[in-house]
């Protein structure tokens, strides 16, 4: 397993983020052609012959596996939330985490209906960030705290990680995220969340602009733009996408928080993401178009908006199927099938 | 469970395919009604709360359940394919039966990762049907024949069935069902299926066209278009749909020449499909334009045309954590989780 940074040290921090490993060539075009040679049309599996290319790539193993599927859940509270952008509570996030404790939430069934292990990380022990509309929402020794929480949670033997938050203010964080990297207006990423009405999104869109502006400067570092904006979960989110990397662990990210927080790191190493599908596109708006700009292809869209990777893990479904199909098909010669008119 | 009907009476086949149940409206009106109080925003599960409505409503049962998950996958060869309409050679369906017999296929894969069994029904011994270009390509003893075996496959303890099909040639038969029964041109429902490049694909729809020349008035009558068009395990198809509503099994559909079988029960009863979601969007053309047509949203598009019920099945593993969520999850008041700001 890849050694942790010392994370009282930013510089090393930011290198462990720029250097992490590439994908394995050689795997990934093995199984593209073995897919070549099972028993089906050529292209037939669609996306989940990709699925399988890109285990490969990223595990550094022939043939991939998804058996092992992990679902890390990281909770936090955003001082944010004083401005009155959410309509839920800042104490839900606390409950919200006792119910993952007791097994009562989405995620819990999710998990057992598709086979997953899941840990729930509360940051910090859920003490808010700052407002991050007077400065940075993190100090730089809560920053490391968070991103070596996250890189901590990452088991280096599951063959699938899937990321998912909890954190009442959490879209309001993301949005700023996302205008921090991106630029453009703040009512571009700016939604309902939980469910405010258009009223609410309008002043959450003026919270997250004021964000922005006490946080100038931020943008070109993905170190910095945690800090400004980040809360607690969402930078344990990004050291778990590093940490996974390092490790060979594939990721699946979940909605648009869970998204924001990884596409920070994309300010520091424009390719950090590779290792990353994006379970789904949400019905927060601000996720389409933060999949957009990533170059990201979602692999489901149900209309889902709950965080907590549920998203992540329904798609985590579908790769554990390709790497089923891939490992397990028989090859035409195999089977005895031709595989087109006139040959064998 | 519901007795099937006379098979040596075409009237009363189609009787039975008149006269099934509708949906359970009370049942999903509870499933409704429990998913405002569950541990989530509301319709944060966006599509996954519609399938718990859905599964109720043709279950009958509250909560509803997708445990138990059954693929029914029919097989049957076509006289049509003497035109040259697939690159493949007719005997790829007996060697494809063997292949689902031993392990190797797709299907089986996925059956083992998503959890279900599996029925594999070898229509008619593999015999192929009359040549479509030259009147029906089944008698009518064939067509009820196959509709029985077809209503015979379903096992009325399952929670959810995914159907689908192998028969090379069948894209052929499906896009002439679609022409017959919807109208246009052959040009519109004809696609590459298994891998024809464009002038295969032309040539396609020329045979297309000829078939639904030569069987004119079979449009109105959903026997006579699966008579006309069918193939055995396409009528099969048509037969397992109609006793999965009596027996209150809801259906996965998979692609496009499983969709197309089904969708020539609309002629005897516009709502025949009520009971069945499209479990994706293949990426043979013709199939998203028949679903536009169904009204029918399809779960998931990752540009699978496999067939074999792998669509279908990759989608009953959405629909089973979608029952696992409405049955397994706590509600705010038990878990102690506040509902919206002000109100716990």
């Amino acid at each position: 397993m890849a050694a942790l940074p010392d994370f009282a040290d930013t510089g090393a921090v930011a290198a462990w983020v720029r250097t992490t490993p590439g994908p394995d060539r050689a795997a990934a075009a093995v199984t593209t052609a073995r897919e070549a040679t099972l028993t089906k049309p050529a292209g037939a599996l669609g996306r989940l012959e990709g699925l399988s290319a890109w285990l490969a790539a990223w595990q550094g193993r022939v043939p991939p596996r998804a058996e092992r599927i992990h679902v890390a859940v990281f909770a936090g509270n955003h001082g944010v939330v004083a401005e009155g952008v959410s309509p839920f509570p800042a104490a839900v996030t606390a409950q919200m985490v006792a119910n993952f404790a007791a097994g009562g939430a989405a995620i819990n069934q999710i998990c057992r209906s598709v086979g997953a292990t899941l840990s729930v990380h509360a940051l910090a022990d859920l003490r808010p960030s700052a407002n991050m509309t007077a400065g940075p929402a993190l100090a730089p020794a809560e920053l490391m705290a968070a991103m070596r929480a996250g890189a901590a949670a990452v088991p280096a033997d599951a063959d699938l990680l899937c990321l998912g938050e909890m954190g009442i203010g959490n879209t309001t964080a993301a949005a700023a995220l996302c205008l921090g990297r991106f630029g453009g207006r703040a009512e571009d990423w700016t939604g309902p969340g939980t469910g405010l009405d258009a009223a609410g999104v309008a002043r959450k869109a003026v919270v997250v602009a004021r964000a922005v502006a006490a946080n100038r400067g931020a943008g070109g570092d993905g170190l910095a733009l945690l800090a400004a904006f980040g809360g607690h979960e969402l930078a344990a989110i990004a050291g778990a996408v590093v940490q996974a990397r390092h490790v060979r662990v594939p990721v699946l990210l979940d909605g648009f928080a869970c998204t924001a927080a990884a596409a920070a790191l994309t300010a520091l190493d424009p390719a950090a993401l590779a290792h990353c599908q994006a379970g789904h596109a949400s019905a927060e708006p601000g996720h389409r178009r933060l999949l957009e700009r990533l170059g990201m292809a979602p692999l489901l869209a149900l209309d889902m908006r709950l965080g907590e990777a549920s998203g992540a893990l329904l798609a985590a479904a579908l790769v554990k199927a390709a790497a089923a199909c891939h490992a397990g098909m028989a090859t035409f010669a195999k089977a005895g099938v031709s595989s087109r008119a006139g040959s064998t």
